[in-house]
């Protein structure tokens, strides 16, 4: 039976569900391979992917999950060349692109909490928001992708008549000091705000990668990126040493590992190996150099 | 007393709290002025607005608001002039670009089932997803923004650690059917996946503005842009003939309406009143002219 490629929950196949194997999966439309760990392609991309411990560079936090792509193992599971971005892996790239959710399966053999004790199952959607290279202590190179699960009341919310109310959540409640987690939450949101603003004043909205300024009718614009990333596993700080001013292409390429950072601020465009320019800078803006090669660390061998 | 200008919600001041006057919201920090509807500026953003029946051109469904901005009125709340992208406006389009949240305050004199019967409530916070002009029939341009609840679940995952779980919703449960809305949900989701997929594949990521491709790793990319928005209270379709292969440049220009197009598809920069050059077609992507008009109307006289 061909498989016919769905983004999003396959109805009567709720958050949940079991599945006794991978053949199971495929006939239910949940993913097109009873092998690999990615459903999808370059051109449409990644519809689900299954955690079963095949990579011990996974991480599995429940709403978090540092996923590894695939491809480099020999028959026996060994790494034993680098992982490309192709096939699967640019077929998640995709997915984090479009902002389309991935089905996450977990399998009885990965090794964690999380993981039901037998067979397969169905844990909701999530949508991809970073990937990097690493490089493992054996020196190959695979790709991570960093998931955050999709809650319910915003996947309906996404889709619905303005007039629709919000949807009851299905998860269970914490055991959290709700006023705690809120004071930090605004403390953390102004924290980043100011930092957004003295990026974007010191550098007047002005590319330090290609020197543009998107003109808009409110006046010009700009976006300020992350050096390191921020979260799990990155953990970079969200400080001005840590942060460009880039117009919103510039932004892609340098999340995207098309262009980085040298020592001495040179712009690298990492395809051609050829330093392309030089990074504008301001007096104010010191750029922590530990930030630029962790950065650089995720598209370099 | 001194405004500290504070983005998302104020420790103490949880959303449905209620307020007598304007000063008293001032004074718990909710909201910088005693007249204005929106407390922001161009540099650092919007953090709250009041709905309070200033505008007949409002629209209030609860999770989603049409806001209508600031300026052009006499004493007597009469429209005499055009609104324009400065103040307060300029500083609720600020929030859109950097997706900052703002305070929505509602008050007793709003025409609407969600307002108070006396005095002034916090309702909790929004974003502010869209902007553009509308022309009245009196022949004023207003500004309007398009704003939509955020989820208390939301906003703490934002700045959660990984290994912290979900958040109870304090939303009503509303009487619909899950399984219908979900099935909506996924076809809706599918035909937007398609429509993408055929905009990308003719234009082969090339952007129809400025003839850009952003070369990733992964493979090249774009983005797909609606001319004639989703949604309340635009309603744009989402086909192929309201869509545009755009740069993330390009695609905040003209969602922004830094560019407009004529019904010859040539290309208008909004500030300097020229034609920059002439819309890339391809002979299977016919564009909608009556889509192209309904941009331009946000954005011409």
């Amino acid at each position: 039976m061909a498989y016919i490629r769905t983004f999003g929950e396959i109805p009567g196949h709720p958050e949940g569900t079991p599945y006794a194997d991978r053949e199971e999966l495929r006939l239910a439309g949940l993913h097109a391979h009873k092998q690999n760990g990615i459903s999808g392609t370059p051109a449409e991309g990644a519809d689900a992917i299954v955690l079963n411990g095949g990579y011990p560079d996974d991480l599995d936090d429940g709403d978090v999950i540092i996923y590894t792509g695939q491809g480099g193992q020999d028959s026996r599971k060994r790494q034993i060349a680098d992982q490309k971005l192709t096939d699967g892996n640019a077929g998640l790239v995709r997915s984090q692109a479009e902002e389309l959710p991935v089905r996450v399966v977990r399998g009885y053999e990965e090794k964690s909490v999380h993981a039901p004790t037998e067979g397969y199952r169905y844990d909701g959607l999530y949508r991809v928001v970073r990937h990097w290279f690493k490089k493992r202590s054996d020196g190959f190179r695979v790709l991570q992708f960093r998931l955050e699960k999709i809650s319910t009341s915003e996947i309906l919310r996404d889709f619905d008549q303005a007039t629709d109310a919000g949807e009851p959540e299905s998860q269970p409640i914490p055991q959290l000091d709700p006023a705690k987690r809120i004071e930090r939450a605004i403390k953390q949101l102004n924290r980043r705000a100011s930092v957004v603003r003295n990026i974007k004043k010191w550098h007047e909205n002005v590319c330090q990668i290609c020197r543009t300024t998107v003109e808009l009718p409110s006046g010009p614009a700009s976006e300020v990126a992350h050096i390191q990333g921020l979260g799990e596993p990155h953990n970079g700080p969200d400080c001005e040493e840590n942060a460009l001013c880039l117009c919103p292409n510039d932004h892609l390429r340098f999340d995207y590992g098309a262009l980085y950072l040298t020592d001495d601020l040179e712009i690298m465009d990492t395809k051609s190996q050829q330093i392309i320019g030089k990074l504008k800078t301001h007096p104010k803006h010191s750029i922590g150099l530990q930030y630029v090669r962790q950065h650089r660390s995720y598209w370099t061998r």
